[in-house]
């Protein structure tokens, strides 16, 4: 198969900051997806539906009346989220999701939650209005070792959470291990999960053999082959529990590569390149339109995109950098060479 | 206990490069170690007598006529060194090992062994001069985990080698897991190993959570706290099998701090406060002298140094960074406080 298309896709995770890093960094994902579920961990974190609203207006602006994307909003959840602003969120219309971060799991989580138990009053009012939980599934206990996080998440939280609220909507994010791969398969149909090209694409030897390589790091961090196989297999199964959230998270160059080199993967220029290629290498092509176009619509319960992405067997090189605030951006995979290219309409 | 004294100690595995970065860092080793085995990863490779005495007579000058201190020179072992080197060596008097590194583990390892079996008459004539062999204990196979490495080289390569060579003089340098400690524990007396501080102070948390840190990575790569206290209890236990190498490698920040950072952690300014840091952890710096001044020239060969080292419980900060060629060099845990001082005479 030398080219063939797909309904357009959407990103259902996506990280675009704000001001002039979100205007450098949007059209990218503008020119692939339709949608995205865009993260709230902005500085301060959108917290109210009133911050989200104005967030979304600062990205439709961004990208001018011209544009078919739509932003789609979420609530950073803390400690202290009232029930309220739960109905509030689901009223407005454009949130769609809430955001559960650990607190210190990752990129701007400071804010986050300290302990779910706090948060059960408005988890059952989530429960009740059907807004999804999305979910960075990852204990924070200094004395767990990184590359059992998400395990013992599953163990200590997961588990207890989707028994204690058995209708809840859940998107287990950017999944990492083999554990989440098997818990997300057991799990009712409302849980479902992310997964992003880089976890597909590479194991944590692409971390740390040879280098240690800080445009590679990403939280979760990049686990061993076994667990990078059950993700492919997981992606490419046509399972609808599995579903397209590219994580892609813009860091400058600098902030990247110094002492302490910030978590995440820029694939926003060549996420849907970076799929082909992964599903490609297993042969299942046929399989990324679901995962791509039409998982994520139904789990969300929006209509699927009516656009078509067009893709062909033609050989690139992904750009060294890009131009991004008074410096430049790294992307993922930085001068390699990728199979697959978007055709221009 | 708030002071102690231990016999001038020595390390057993140092990198000190060449031309001005080795006049940058070793006078750090020279005022608190008597000697140093120093290895042979130059670029090209110190492979024959010839050249390691010339690297030894650029080492004594750069430190000047008034030092007690001896560079213990090494080989570094090649798919096509001839046994006639090894005789030559041991004739010398300088040159107290040969230094195995396989093809692809680490800095300037691209002229090492590429199949052990290359190397068998060479080994032979070891075994029987008495010649030790120092040995970076990593498989290199992409397929090969990065944190298995060192498991699967003691499976695939030292089993077999230390049977094929039953009197051959061993060290298995700087050592990162139990598998390592259980296997040296197991092996006759003239099988050894190193242990760097890094790695009784840290573990792959240290790397990873909260951001990549290239200034905690070196190879074999830090592993996961089990394996840490392993490795505390083998240095700590008394055994004359583990002795003090601290590794310690200087890369510039900007080598560092890069899209492939190199592997190395610079800890020769202020080696022996953090093996007491270690060791007072534990509360064992009754411990310390053996494994720091002791067993490595009992292994070697060697008489024990005659002076002596005085330490101090008086907190100080390790400095941010050194001068170092035209830039600058980060120490192993910059900033962050150590209880112990040495105390200058």
């Amino acid at each position: 198969m030398d080219q063939f298309s797909i309904t357009t896709p959407d990103d259902w995770h996506l990280h675009v900051r704000d001001g002039d890093a979100l205007a450098d960094v949007l059209p990218f994902t503008a020119r692939q997806f339709n949608r995205a579920i865009i993260m709230p961990n902005l500085t301060p974190p959108v917290t109210t539906t009133e911050q989200a609203l104005a967030y979304r207006q600062r990205i439709v602006e961004a990208l001018g009346p011209d544009t078919r994307f739509q932003p789609l909003m979420t609530l950073y959840l803390t400690d202290n989220t009232p029930p309220d602003e739960i109905i509030l969120a689901k009223s407005s219309g454009h949130i769609h999701g809430v955001k559960l971060y650990p607190a210190g799991a990752t990129t701007n989580s400071e804010s986050g939650v300290t302990n779910i138990t706090h948060c059960h009053d408005t988890l059952a009012v989530m429960e009740r209005e059907g807004m999804p939980l999305l979910i960075h599934g990852e204990v924070t206990h200094d004395h767990i070792d990184i590359f059992d996080r998400e395990a013992v998440f599953i163990e200590e939280i997961l588990n207890p959470l989707i028994e204690c609220f058995p209708t809840l909507k859940v998107v287990f994010e950017h999944i990492t291990t083999k554990d989440a791969a098997d818990f997300v398969h057991a799990a009712p149909d409302h849980v479902a999960a992310t997964i992003t090209a880089h976890h597909l694409l590479l194991n944590r030897n692409d971390l740390l053999v040879g280098g240690v390589r800080p445009h590679n790091f990403c939280l979760p961090v990049l686990k061993r082959e076994t667990h990078r196989l059950a993700l492919m297999d997981a992606a490419t199964s046509g399972s609808a529990k599995f579903f397209l959230g590219t994580d892609s998270a813009p860091h400058s160059r600098s902030s990247k590569e110094q002492a302490c080199g910030c978590a995440g993967c820029f694939t926003a220029p060549l996420a849907i390149e970076l799929y082909a290629q992964a599903f490609d290498s297993v042969g299942k092509l046929h399989q990324l339109e679901g995962f791509a176009s039409h998982f994520g619509p139904d789990f969300y319960g929006l209509p699927r995109n009516t656009g078509t992405l067009h893709l062909q067997r033609r050989p690139w090189h992904v750009p060294p950098s890009y131009a991004y605030l008074d410096e430049e951006i790294i992307p993922f995979l930085a001068g390699t060479q990728l199979d697959w290219s978007v055709v221009s309409e």
